[in-house]
């Protein structure tokens, strides 16, 4: 048995408020616990966006009855409202930019949009940025203009990682993240089972092998793994219009510890990555009496059908692993025993809350 | 009569080598001087492209026997040139890279192609950059990391004038210039007779009336007026895809003389912009001895019929002026004259031969 720290997920999609029948704090953190993950951060884009003081407490509120590990959220970032989130930073897990693929009031399409969000926002989370490509480097611009730390979420593209990588040497307050669906999944998925072409589309897009290559070339370079755990029910995921997104925190871990069996990863990369870096760019608390064990031995097929999240599919679907979490001990409770969630709704806490 | 010095046009595009039935060095030179204009910098994506050691002794040469104004000649970045342009800088007007809509040899479409040219480029002209919004603050986030000035070719956008106007508070290397089509022309053309919608095409793109105000509400910002003369021929405007680009060398001092005649601009606003920035910018030398006289007071409409292009078409055509180009004298020769180029082919320096 491998002893790891309670993983900490800063990206995940937990759907509450406004759509529920996919995720919701409950399932979304009962998720997590499963996948070793004790604290996750939230985003924003729900129906309605969190984005304001009463949609922050909207939130805050479902987290607080339902969750079972501990989270943060995000405030979004929206054309005018750059005042009002730096107003309530403090309560905040970061601030999300969508600068590239999102819809309705986060839409920040006019880059004037983002000088008072750079200007303004106080911390203690960095600026979050969905900015693909060009948009990343123009995210980065803007970081250095403003001397404001930069988080780049879910870097896919080899340009962005080598971009980033001389960003970093030379001074740039960059940190970034890349999700375990980027690090082994090519388009169009090809190993699970009965795929639709719906099941492959996320954003950003699965990229090509080189790009995949270069992330793996460039680890050093990666300060978090992240899942953007973005659950859609299947018959959403294939049907007409799929929405992009995979969940992604109950795979996250059997994925990295195949990779660290295989001998593309170090265990100590792993926990860096996974709770050191994320820490330390978030500014998070230390959750107290908090450990993963896992059988890093175990080997067995990944089932959605044996996971905690309401979505019912997986993109790994069949996909040989090894390595189980087998109990989570947070804040000295076990909340997470041999495949099943153990914590009572509620028992997570607000990391902003002190 | 006002005097004026010789203005200098840093965005031209010659036509030759390769395109001589649009317009070659002794054309577009002709065209300069009836502008009021003594000094252009000649773009690279000629055919062949201008971007190594023979292909710029192939533009200067053909430079040297036509041209009867003073000249530099850019070189263009490519994917695998940065250590050949950066050996003939000097010999050069400056880099220019294409980030955004171009062909062949001189494509930039992925971001880690660039890093090679940030690094490398010495001077003594800065790097130009056809960057288009999210692209233009990319290149800005590369002149900051690699402390590189950079100027931004043709700015269009308000979100681009604005970005620039906060990198310059902030301490960022960009200057950046402006066309006259785009400070006075909105798409589709309308001012024109017999228009096809061929003879709107240009890149970038003719933007929206808020664009254009915020130009002109931003003149402070705009360090070069630049004309990005791009001459095709009106069978190929008129033709199927028309290619972009207007000619611009003839209608630029009329159209700003005009504005100033309207209190738009000042003459120190056009002398500063069409002649002392381009010259501290590019770090272009002296042209002794060399004036434009104006006749501000005559009224006229602009007509390609009496232009000196070679072709043969303005978008401006019929646009009632208010000021013309009656003399010119370059290094002490009257080189054009009452609707006359007087200069030979071959008057013309290279401004970098020193």
């Amino acid at each position: 048995m491998i002893e790891l720290p309670g993983l900490i997920d800063p990206h995940v999609h937990v759907r509450e408020p406004g759509q529920t029948h996919k995720e919701d704090w409950d399932t979304a953190t009962q998720a997590a616990l499963a996948g070793g993950v004790t604290m996750i951060l939230a985003m924003p884009n729900t129906k309605p966006p969190i984005f304001d003081e009463s949609t922050l407490n909207l939130a805050l509120e479902a987290a607080r009855a339902k969750a079972r590990c501990d989270y943060g959220q995000y405030l979004g970032a929206g054309p005018a409202n750059a005042l009002e989130v730096a107003r309530h930073a403090r309560r905040a897990a970061a601030l999300k930019m969508y600068l590239d693929s999102t819809f309705g009031e986060l839409r920040l399409d006019d880059m004037t949009l983002w000088l008072e969000h750079f200007r303004r926002w106080p911390g203690p989370g960095p600026i979050v940025l969905h900015a693909e490509s060009r948009s990343m480097a123009a995210a980065l611009a803007f970081a250095q203009m403003f001397d404001q730390p930069v988080h780049i979420a879910h870097v896919s593209l080899r340009e962005e990682i080598l971009v980033i990588r001389e960003a970093k040497a030379r001074g740039v307050k960059v940190t970034c993240e890349v999700c375990p669906h980027h690090l082994f999944l090519t388009a169009p998925l090809t190993c699970a089972e009965g795929v639709t072409p719906g099941r492959s589309e996320v954003r950003p897009r699965l990229a090509t092998q080189d790009d995949i290559n270069a992330l793996w070339e460039n680890l050093d370079v990666i300060d978090c793994f992240a899942t953007d755990h973005a659950p859609h029910t299947l018959s959403e995921k294939d049907g007409e219009n799929p929405p992009p997104g995979f969940p992604g925190l109950e795979t996250l871990l059997p994925l990295l510890l195949t990779a660290v069996s295989e001998g593309r990863l170090t265990l100590e990369q792993l926990v860096q990555k996974a709770y050191h870096n994320p820490r330390r760019i978030f500014a998070l608390p230390e959750q107290p009496e908090t450990r993963v064990f896992v059988d890093e031995t175990d080997e067995y097929e990944l089932r959605a059908a044996e996971m905690k999240s309401r979505c019912g599919w997986t993109p790994f679907e069949g996909w040989r692993v090894k390595g189980r979490v087998r109990k989570v001990i947070l804040r000295g409770q076990t909340v997470f025993q041999d495949g099943s969630v153990l914590a009572a709704p509620g028992f997570g806490r607000d990391v902003r809350a002190a």
